[in-house]
């Protein structure tokens, strides 16, 4: 099923990368088993790869010229590789640079930012050379094999035309060897979502082109699975629910969303584990990033979902050690995640403080919920105490709007919705757990519910907010309190709790197939719905200003200045 | 029963602002009904006015001299409105100034602020003209439609003398316009209600003179109906509760204060209603002001006093939708300052926070407590639920002490009462939801109880710290705490619970009752209870250097200085 | 029984102390009973003092240089004292001082801080002149009496040679005499205990010479009561839980660690006693030390410990007024502490936040636990509320890191497991009052062992922390977790709880048992169990930067670029 959806899928991004002289989606190709060993691939390119390495030699020997060379590069066979050769002709009045390997000491430092053409734009007298042998190097870094190996063989060969190259080359791999920082990640992007590149940074990877497919697949694809098999859950309680029997819903609607829950989830883990394996850096830098490690738990949780939106027809009831399969991987993000806000340093409760941060909170409510679905009684009240816990923790820290979380927008934004999310599960959990929905249940959730009545008199203020693949994640708090909702009509069953209950499932309903439409309509028509993944491509250090200079020159400054600029800064 | 304690109060404050030369309580006479409409007034006004400032440009154009116009007005008839024509006598040695109309261009910038009589004690050769028809404009800017009115009719007629004062006027008006940013009341304000002018700055109204009474009148005099409502309930509970049979109360004391209660809030609300009639402006200024606001919770938890403290012999059985239409206003205004708190901008909780937060969160507890004492269920845990989750957040923060609270004072004051009141409202509300006084109503009330003592030991703090109106809000903690010790003396009843209550409520009493004689002293002996309200007469910018410098110069300086101070700010 | 340890432990530090031929450890002699009154001491001493000081005055006068004259002083009877007569022979060129009494007037100032010889090591000629009738008065200001009351009768037979000490003496004594602002602990102290003395920081009393040993012994030593009588607990319930009578645990343990837990008790007890009695300045700076005050709360707790130990064998039921009597002292501290936290000034909770707080959170729960075991009702639940909001407020901050907890440190500490005390203690109090381990005492017992979990997967973060007798206090958390999980076993007794409690236990033992041997390795191996306190020796001001520098160049420099230093500083 995921198989049809990539044939799909990948034409589209296919056909526009080609446009753009750029071939960036090179290993999702893979997907149809050709070349399942990528080494291979990369040590059968070295023949190819060196000779156009003489070859341009030649060229910036004749003229004499700066030569920046970008090297487009993929890990996989079916690549239509290519080599730009940017030739930059000036007169050198001061400086008396004989040295053929790098006239321009200056330039090449600034080139390793710089992979993308800015001289291009700079002068005429250019010279773009194409060559379908040559691969694109500009992604090397993020790659998980090819890149280090290319070059030790390289090396091998001896070739000493190659040595700025390879020298700058190891100095961005230098660059992105080990994970920014939390603090550049602060520093160098702005947005609730950490997502947008500031004015004042460069990214590592070419800005103005579509990168490889992997590279533009985000960890927060798992949000998608979240959307879906929530609703899933959300139709099976609709249909299930004796409080909720007078809509006569059948349990198809809860059958479809599963199936198709299942699907997303397939084909998303499938993606993304290609992502691990090839491109292991971009994963690591997700990691790393303080918004984006929430949705580490995004997998795990759906995967609760589908156990929990499992129809009745599938199976009535699960197997107890799911559960603990489930629940490992959510307990050592935990330790780990937790234990970084508590013990300080640079990921402490007060710096990464984010909405997000409750995806990582509201697993621990949804395994109890499970856990307490399928019998268990210890686990689940382990992890509800170890959820509320640090519930109160996060929520008072992002109540306060500590003047260090500057990072989180004035205005609402869906990301906001995760508010409700927590103690929506929260109050079923404990429901489930108890065994009746009594005060300690319902004061969760009416706290879940003034959230939700808090926001939902604030939606105006959506306008202008650009589409995320993030908001998928934005929706599951939706159809949590819907759930939540039912589950108190079953309760306190009057015409008053009905209403509701009908209210918030329509609109959760209805923002699902908005944004599932929004989805698609980004994806087939606008084509845009994975753009360059910005967040993984920030520099390890802070860019130093002759670099912020030349980023901004890139559009509109004439050769002069920024020779000029260049050199002030030199003498500075 | 309003009307006689308005003819005992009104008088009193008439006879003080007479002595000052100053109309300045000047609409409260509406509340003879004699002029419904002040369109009315201000239109028929008009003759007069114009004629007075035709006057005045006689005499500035014969003497050549700055003149500066402050002119009294009224939205009412009954007015005896006066012009003062502050003549100001100087050589123009190095400018070369024929225009008539702003000789001075600084001076008359400079004067949009000072309309009070700076220049007047700067120079010897002044004179004061009083002229009857003539109002006050300097409160125009709070007013919420004559002013802008009587310039429009003003500009119709054509009078070009007036264009400077309209001009100044206009910027005036545009200074205040728009309630400044929350920033600016932290900037301008100090002290740990925010009520006191910082040095540094100066007030959009003249600080040495008194206004009317309803700028005056703020939005704190609620607090005396919260202080003798919970007094009312207190002495019902003492009349009711088996436990306290003991002390055989008569029901009188009950019925008396609710009486004198009820009173209370009509006549405070309707002079309320007055100022947000007339001064729109002001009590807009309030509502932004980060401490003052959360006094708007005051009248409706009155109110809900009110209904607790319902002597049996009037009613024993409220009717439910008493209770919905009184949660109304606290749900919208919850949904408002929560949102504000949480959506982050400049009211955000971390900035904000300050022991006054409690009047926003102790509505829940009380709407708690009324509606389960009412028979509701499910509303009551909604409000129980809505508190808790409020107050955990608030509670943490007041703790916490964050950096950024920089506006609470070190000293004990009497706002930290308010502690208090929320655990104390909340245990009852619990017991009485729970029907039983069990171990979570205990929990809130044993923390109620060790934050009195808490306070009670530091309580020779208080030394020095001048009376306020809003103390009466910071009375009724102590009353709550009284009634939850009564009713926790229901569930233990032994000699130690017993004593408490009585001591507790003979603590309370004794507050409040000297709270009364402070009042009653303020109001007619020292006839200072409603000062000027300097929390709304802030200016929406920092006041420039300049101004800054003139509003120091105001006491002492004379006016050579005063002239190159100005024209070396010009020049800088 | 305490007499017998003070004889195996005094006389080898009474050795090392004589070896660096100063007399530090003089009061602990009181133990002995023969100067009960150490003020006949004092006086009687004066004779043979006057005549010293009268015997330098000739050497200055002779030698016309600098003298400065650290007299070692001690409040006790059997001493011996001695006087450093530090000559110091320079050329003053530029300057023309004849005053015979205090030739170099900067540097009389700047001996006041540095009684410690700096000067002795920067040029040759010079002279230290032994006397033993001479006391060390170094350590006067720390001291309760003595010195006080030795320099009025000094003043009172009018010795004018000693005018120049008297003054620095008086300066030094106003210098310590008010304990320092929090602000300076913070500034002047660094390490996660605020132990360490900053670089750019000096020590009041001498930093290379060992002080008397009662200025040396920390408040901290009550942990060791902690830890001790804790296991005492842990034995206990080993040995009377039904869950855990497989593991066939004798009462022995219990009995014998009881024993030597009382016998701790005692002796620490007694020996900070005669520092209260003794060195009342010094106990006083470490009731002001951020951290250290919260150990003021160890003996109480560990009192309470032992009323929780108590064998079976000794007794069953203990009486409440012990409870009583044992809650007094915490109660009233915790008025102080908390109030302090949250009235703002220096010591609010954002700025002095530190796991080490949790010792002043946690008897509320040990005081609850053994309310609750003694069968009262009502003080328990109080306590317990109490703690409950407090721990809520503390874990929130702490877990939230705030910007201003800067002194905490990155990497875990011992101190950290103090986070699993107030938990698991909370857990049992809980379950005693509840009269079962129900889910609300579930969930503290989850949370610590989450927490617990948590830590301990960062044990290896432990390398290069210098071992502390603080760490004492950070095992009863472990210990208490332990108990807790016995607990817990005994409402849900499978084999996975009693692995669990086999193993915490075990671990728990095994770390007190390390402790103890590194414990007696420190004291009587490498003799450093007790180094200077530092903590308590900071000055009371910012050292200004001429005492800084001289502070660096003691080891280094030479006269000529101290006295240039000087003069230059003296100029700005």
């Amino acid at each position: 099923m995921e198989q049809t959806e990539l044939q799909v899928e990948i034409p589209s991004v296919l056909k526009q990368t080609s446009c753009q002289n750029i071939k960036g989606f090179d290993c999702v190709d893979y997907g149809n088993g050709n070349n399942p060993n990528p080494l291979e691939n990369a040590i059968s390119d070295k023949e190819s790869y060196g000779e156009s390495i003489a070859g341009s030699k030649i060229t910036k020997l004749e003229l004499q010229e700066v030569v920046i060379i970008s090297l487009p590069a993929s890990p996989s066979g079916l690549h239509i590789g290519q080599t730009k050769l940017v030739l930059h002709s000036e007169k050198c009045e001061n400086t008396d640079q004989n040295d053929t390997k790098n006239p321009y000491p200056q330039l090449a430092k600034q080139k390793k930012f710089h992979s993308q053409p800015i001289l291009v734009r700079e002068n005429g007298d250019r010279k773009v050379v194409h060559s379908e042998a040559i691969r694109d190097h500009r992604f090397d870094p993020f790659k998980t094999w090819s890149g280090r190996l290319e070059r030790q063989i390289s090396n091998l060969r001896g070739k000493a035309t190659q040595e700025p190259d390879i020298e700058a080359g190891a100095s961005e791999r230098d660059e992105i060897e080990e994970a920014p920082g939390v603090d550049r990640y602060f520093d160098a992007l702005e947005g609730p979502e950490l997502d947008t590149l500031r004015a004042t940074e460069v990214s590592v990877l070419p800005e103005d082109e579509k990168w490889p497919f992997l590279l533009r697949f985000p960890v927060n694809a798992f949000g998608i699975c979240l959307g879906v098999s929530s609703q899933a859950i959300l139709w099976k309680t609709l249909n299930t629910s004796p409080a909720m029997s007078f809509l006569h819903i059948s349990p198809m609607p809860n059958l479809i969303l599963w199936w198709a829950a299942l699907a997303l989830i397939l084909f998303v883990s499938f993606v993304y584990l290609l992502k691990i394996v090839f491109y292991f850096e971009a994963v690591k830098r997700e990691y790393h990033h303080p918004v984006r490690v929430n949705f580490f738990f995004a997998p795990w949780i759906a995967c609760m979902f589908m156990a929990l939106a499992v129809p009745p027809s599938i199976a009535v009831n699960l197997r107890p050690f799911i559960w603990y399969i489930l629940m490992t991987p959510i307990f050592i993000l935990e330790l780990k995640i937790y234990g970084q806000w508590m013990s300080g340093g640079q990921r402490r409760l007060s710096k990464v403080a984010n909405p997000s941060n409750h995806l990582s909170i509201v697993g621990n409510f949804v395994g109890a919920l499970l856990g307490a679905n399928m019998g268990l009684k210890e686990g689940p009240i382990f992890f509800f105490a170890v959820g509320l816990a640090h519930y109160i923790v996060l929520f008072v820290t992002l109540y306060q709007r500590l003047p260090t979380n500057a990072a989180l927008p004035k205005e609402l934004h869906p990301v906001f919705f995760l508010f409700v999310a927590a103690p929506s599960v929260a109050c079923m959990a404990w429901a489930k757990i108890q065994g009746d929905f009594d005060y300690a249940a319902r004061i969760p959730y009416f706290i879940a519910l003034f959230l939700y009545m808090s926001l939902a008199v604030r939606v105006n203020f959506f306008t202008g907010i650009r589409f995320s693949l993030a908001w998928w994640a934005y929706t599951f708090p939706m159809t949590g309190a819907s759930i939540a909702t039912i589950k108190y009509t079953m309760a306190v069953t009057n015409v008053v709790t009905r209403s509701l209950s009908v209210c918030l499932s329509a609109i959760s309903t209805f923002t699902v197939s908005t944004l599932l439409v929004y989805t698609i309509v980004h994806a087939f028509v606008l084509r845009d719905l994975f753009p360059n993944d910005i967040s993984i491509a920030i520099t390890r250090k802070k860019p130093k200003f002759s670099k912020m200079l030349s980023h901004f020159r890139s559009s509109s400054a004439d050769s002069k200045d920024f020779d000029s600029s260049i050199s002030k800064n030199s003498e500075i």
